[in-house]
């Protein structure tokens, strides 16, 4: 693949397989197009698909996806814990490799123009497509859910950005890009979740930390410790190791050490060339220089 | 490609650009082989190709590289300040994804019996792929040079692996498997040539430090500093943030610091991928979860 769109569409069903299997069926076997996982959750029933391609052939298989999501999924039946408000419930594009955030900001409004024109599905557009700062959240355009969303859209400032009506059965979707989120999480030896909130609180960008971090503090009971749960939604300017490094700072005024770390599901491997610079000191170096890098040229 | 070998072999031919183009040749547009870089030295005489490939795709361009080789250049006038032996000087074979080392010395020996067959150029087998424990040092197996081997080979532990006489203009190569070398050179804030030389001592096998770790100290003039220059010839027993590490340790004796450090050339992902591991003391970490490795599945 000359180019790298990644997309993670989240759909509304994740306990019936059959179904889940021809909703996924798109993005198999075709040139352009890779499915890399997909995972259903019954207690969300919800599945989550990750996929990269090239742009035309990723949309296609996209728009395909929303269209059998949009038959076989009854939102007026779904039930699960997971907050949503559509069969296809959100769409982001990521860039990868020789792509653009503002190409993948074009390619969400396609996908969103394409899924009202063939199945009438209206659509928000959220993240860096969002078409107001108010947009951009995705738990703030998601609120109200499914059941609220009738109602909520006949306020001007929620009209959709696609379409005028709730699909009744298929709901609406977000739709956006947005940079890679990294899921990274940082183990304490203290069993004090109330340390671990105040360090969350200092490292996150919502209450005064990093730009590009949200964090909470967790509870992992059964290994009697505590975790800084973090989202880093912007690796690129805000690193892994900056995190890292100002939860061990922050760790210090509670006599707290930090004893291991995690990270949940993919990774770009920027991420981590960009740690192995930070530590080991590495001046001029080149993502180039990285075998598989240039391999993939 | 399913399967990456990576092979760096290097030819007597730095000048005469014409002649470096045909013997590169062979390694361009074909299926199952890329050519990811070729480097030439006119002070050395020489070019080092940098390709990857699928075992038999790769086996085939070679071996043609090597009659092209053996064609174009004339050993008996090559003057160049870099130690070799062999129009084809040595070809090593680096098993990179989903090729195991054993592969990797069968290929090697492959070669050597096709380029002895078609072109007449004998071998000597080094590194992993030695028929003995004196052969697996290509400095050892060198020594003497194009203008010593007819006489060197007399010697019963010099006779070729493959092969009894010299070839008159091409030589004799040297062929193997090895695990690929990560360049890899530290800096330190003194200009004490003497403390970069004990502190190599201290990091390297040879004299009682890292198993898979060559140091030398050197002088950087024009910055006014002294570097470690490493070769670590297994990151994956030897990982580079150990020797970084241990530099930084043996250096505090000195009352001298770490300030910088560079890898030279191309890298394996892995490598990073462990260093970050390492600092970040990420749990139970699945080089699966790069999304690039993913893709490249």
């Amino acid at each position: 693949m000359h180019q790298i769109i990644q997309c993670v569409p989240n759909f509304s069903e994740g306990r019936d397989l059959e179904k889940i299997d021809k909703i996924v069926a798109p993005f198999r076997g075709k040139a352009g197009v890779k499915l890399l996982d997909y995972s259903n959750d019954e207690d969300h029933n919800r599945v989550v698909v990750t996929v990269v391609g090239e742009r035309e052939a990723l949309k296609a298989a996209v728009v395909e996806a929303v269209g059998i999501a949009s038959q076989l999924i009854d939102m007026t039946k779904h039930e699960g814990q997971h907050p949503r408000m559509g069969a296809t419930d959100v769409i982001p594009f990521i860039p990868i490799k020789n792509a653009t955030m503002e190409e993948c900001v074009a390619l969400s409004k396609e996908v969103a123009s394409l899924i009202y024109d063939k199945f009438a599905v209206p659509s928000f557009l959220y993240e860096k497509s969002a078409s107001a700062s108010t947009r951009e959240n995705l738990a703030n355009v998601r609120k109200g859910q499914f059941e609220g969303m009738a109602e909520k859209i006949k306020a001007p400032e929620w009209t959709p950005d696609f379409g005028t009506t709730i699909h009744p059965t298929a709901g609406i979707t977000a739709i956006g890009a947005r940079m890679p989120l990294v899921a990274f999480n940082v183990n304490l030896n203290t069993n004090d979740l109330e340390i671990a909130n105040k360090i969350a609180k200092n490292v996150r960008h919502l209450s005064g930390g990093l730009r590009y971090c949200k964090a909470l503090g967790i509870a992992l009971e059964e290994r009697g410790i505590v975790q800084i749960s973090m989202n880093m939604t912007d690796f690129t300017k805000t690193p892994l190791y900056r995190a890292f490094e100002l939860i061990r700072i922050e760790a210090q005024r509670y006599g707290v050490s930090i004893v291991g770390s995690e990270i949940i599901g993919l990774v770009p491997m920027d991420a981590l060339i960009a740690t192995s610079e930070y530590y080991l000191g590495i001046e001029e170096f080149s993502y180039e220089q990285v075998l598989e890098k240039r391999i993939m040229e």
